[in-house]
């Protein structure tokens, strides 16, 4: 980290600056140039919050740090990259195929999440999704069917083989949730929802954490260290769009984000394109994107039929719309036109 | 709300719709113009996410919502606002006197906490604040001292008659922490975190409900629905910025937010200066802004030596400069310009 | 549009609503809630922004725009979409295949641009781009070389064939421009310059018009809107990314915008990696992301020798690796992994 | 600046930077930490663009700049701050009373004009706005009078003292300007119309400088230093809101911007409620919130008819409530609650 004095600093501040760094269990190394001196804290043992406090000393502009903050996430320790297996059936994430979760947004009955199943497996989906604890914006709208809908999506795994995922929204719900599902999503909302992190943190089930809508990219590889650093390293992460002033889609989906993610981490990460445009004729193309940008996986909604849905009707895909998303997946890119001839 | 038809839809699609908005409960109204249909959804008992729903009906552009989503928390329903009293020693919150809170990010040691309480009671402050339990951004940091903490925070109440506030992360922390404080905070990375807000419905104790960072005002009201739908009408909101493309400033400060919460809720709404800019030198200007333009509190980070703070330091004031921001809050307005004689 | 009346509205207020509707050439339209009354002007003939004003009369609650604000640009007028011809060799931009502009950020000097003409033509590359006017944040940084630029992309031009698009910043560069290059493009700082917009509506020449970062995709259109309407339709809209509160990429790069834009509008979109992401690393994949969400072609900074760019240096590729890219470009997209097996 | 080398970076791309800092025209100075090596450029007659542009060097990690890029406007220029005289009555933005601007959105006409004069001087305003050219999202919106607006502004002024201010939108319109005017303004869409900005920089008149709806304040600062650097330093920013997700409100007022602009430079600055907030409710409260925070002045607008209005109708006042606006500025501030006793 570095300590940017002010132009003004006094000798005396600058000491002083260079005694904190060396309490705080760094090397002060110092610069000085024309205007200003610079001192940076070198070492690796050291306390980085003692640094940061260090903007508020006399004398000092401001303090700006170096290194990433996250460790166990980062492509450096693993270069080639992981892979998640999830379920009886090891679909794996992060392997060289893109994997497809699709399902309702709740799960609302045991005939819509059953016909949901099998018509997704029948179009190519690899896993199944559908809420049971539902984290709604308003205290009025449907709170998901809790326990009910857990044994309803055993019952569709059973029948289809597809795994299963389905959000946490408290720690006091995790155990129950192990018993019936194969994945557990972390919500955008919970992102940052530290004392669930670290429960889930002790886990033997594989994690979709989400993008937080007002997340960096570097919150949400921390985030993912809460996983990791607590001893789960089964950990996916999910974009799903960032809170933006663009109202035509429900979010702004950042696509960039999904390739840097994989550049700074060696996790897997998936997209969401429901949820990251909000609108069900830009599903197809968001979603062919995503893999041509490298995405490990696509997580869809889809419904028997949208306009009933109880949640997030809107963006949801009906099945025969599905199967057209699935069949877009693999059509060639649009050619690059030929150039004018011989230069 | 109203269903807007594209200007192709079929007179079998408005049909449907009709028919769509009668089983939904509402009626439905007609309104044909030059180029498009609309149909009205009419009546106060029906569900509205079926009306929303239909936005991806065929023939739909899309659905309009005309009344707002909450109910409780609107100023509609106590239009003269309401006020919550605060601990042993009634402090009043949204009644005619703006209240300080102060203290330290976290509670770090006896000492600390001792010496700032007493310092920001020297200063006027009426109530304290302190971390126990810490959402930290990283799993390196600092994650805060916990029930001994809370013990701390005790002993300084009973020293100073300050109440004390404190936050809570997790529902399995809520009974123990009601032990300890006068009020509970949910912090703004838990705004939405539904099973906590669900909890803290059924509490006694008053709620400091943080705006989220991503959050719009309505979501920020809908978030203290869930608590006063439950049973906890002693709600009070606190604005602490929002996250835009701004990085000079911690975050965005929407002071106008505070106005426009106060005009559409009854609920007391108090203003966070040092989450809100990060800066010291920005928090006493900013505060005497929240004051004016109608909050009904104010919340400081203070710390005997900022520098050496554990979490937060950059934005937290030490006691003499805490002492010159409460100076500050009483200072007349710059006097306007006279204007120029008789016209 | 619709006027929403507020649930205290009395009979005179909503009395003056349906007046002043009439007043603006509209038919009102009358729908009486259970709670609240919305008044509808119906009708194309009338002027909107006196409906919008009404937002502010006694009784109203707010006023809802019902219809896009948007007509020449709307795929409505051509369903089939419009492509645009550029330049001597009739580049087509809207066409079956994609386009690819490339070249530097600013032509630097004729060795520069020379090299780097031919190295793009020669990897693939259908046009040229190159700044001769350059818009910088601050007064101390390289602006370009005006007309010598222009004359040394003419001399491009001549050697390689390739279509010169270069930015226009002033109504007083625009006569100027025309004479040397075969499409101008209005930048995103410019979008909504009107009096440069208004100029640029009545030349022969096609524009690239980017979208400004903080412009919705209605202002976008609306700002196309300008120039179709001021009788210019040789238009083709640049997605370059918009400001977030994201920092890890100088902008975000919203790839839905890209398909929305072409959903709601006829016009045919390009895709800008360089400023959109910022990073050399992730220009790549957000190409083939790009092209695979439907952008009619990409527009991509080419450097000799970034490190020593006058501008842009960090987003610019070599032209190894801009080879690279054009490769990728018709790289297949990852294989879908094969379900389970029969359901 | 600061070159942040990457942990796996060889000796001799090192000695590359240290080459390229040399030739940039700065002094290199390394520090070695025990991960990674940081190579500073010191010194301040140096080309910065080049070591920016090293952040694609191999083997670097990413540039920091330390500095503040802008120079002319820097408070360390002036510390004691810098005021503006505008206009014959010698109106002076930046002197120990705050000044009021008002008028409408537009010039209508000229009975519209003179009757918001009065009006507003009547009630306290120094100066007078009013629209002759106008930037409109829409091409099919009221675009100004022009210079029959400019005529009418000038009757205004003759009539009732107060100096006016109208904006600015092309090169080509500024001599007719100001012929009419006493002080320019450039809009948030023009903040970067670096044509426009160089062209204002050679006039004798003021200019007020609106923020960007996207701007940093840093992006704000430099474009002032364009004005500065080509020679008029008669400029005074004026904060009028920033994009944000939030939809409640038009934009999100940054009053802390305007604290930190007043920290950074000598340059007065005043804020725009009115665009600032989008709402009549909310311009009373944020008026005086903008004072409070340290504002020089304040602009608002003001028409007879509101509901009538050509543009910005719902956020404009009318002349009662522009006079119970003023009234609110000189009442004190809510008082703080009084501390509890001795402690």
């Amino acid at each position: 980290m570095i300590v940017n004095m002010s132009d003004s600093a006094t000798e005396q501040q600058i000491e002083h600056i260079i005694q904190r760094i060396r309490e705080a269990g760094f090397q002060p190394h110092v610069t000085r140039g024309t205007e200003r001196t610079i001192v940076a804290a070198v070492g690796s043992g050291g306390r980085r919050h003692e640094i940061e406090a260090l903007s508020v000393a006399p004398g000092v502009d401001n303090v700006v740090a170096i290194a990433q903050p996250f460790k166990l996430v980062s492509r450096q320790t693993r270069p080639q990259g992981s892979a998640v297996e999830v379920g009886a059936a090891k679909i794996k994430i992060g392997g060289p195929e893109v994997v497809v979760i699709a399902g309702p947004c709740s799960v609302e009955s045991r005939e819509q999440l059953l016909e949901t199943a099998e018509g997704v497996k029948r179009a190519g989906a690899t896993m199944l999704r559908g809420g049971a604890y539902k984290p709604r914006t308003s205290p009025y709208e449907f709170q998901g069917l809790g326990i009910e809908a857990l044994k309803i999506l055993r019952e569709a795994r059973e029948l289809t083989g597809l795994p299963v995922v389905t959000e946490v929204m408290s720690t006091e719900d995790v155990d129950l949730i192990c018993e019936y599902a194969d994945m557990l999503q972390v919500g955008a909302r919970n992102m940052q929802n530290f004392a669930l992190l670290r429960r889930l943190a002790t886990i033997k089930k594989p994690i979709l954490l989400k993008r937080g809508p007002s997340a960096t990219v570097k919150e949400w590889l921390l985030a993912a260290e809460y996983l990791l650093s607590g001893g789960n390293d089964q950990v996916v992460l999910c974009e799903r769009g960032i809170k933006t002033f663009e109202t035509a889609t429900r979010n702004t989906f950042d696509l960039s984000a999904v390739a840097l993610a994989k550049e700074l981490s060696h996790l897997p990460v998936v997209a969401d394109p429901s949820h990251g445009t909000g609108k069900q004729s830009l599903i197809g193309p968001v979603s062919r994107a995503a893999i041509a940008v490298g995405a490990d996986g696509i997580i869809v909604e889809v419904h028997p039929c949208p306009e009933r849905a109880l949640s997030d009707g809107p963006q949801s895909l009906d099945i025969p719309q599905f199967e057209r998303v699935m069949r877009g997946l693999s059509a060639p890119l649009r050619p690059v036109l030929a150039r004018l001839g011989a230069a």
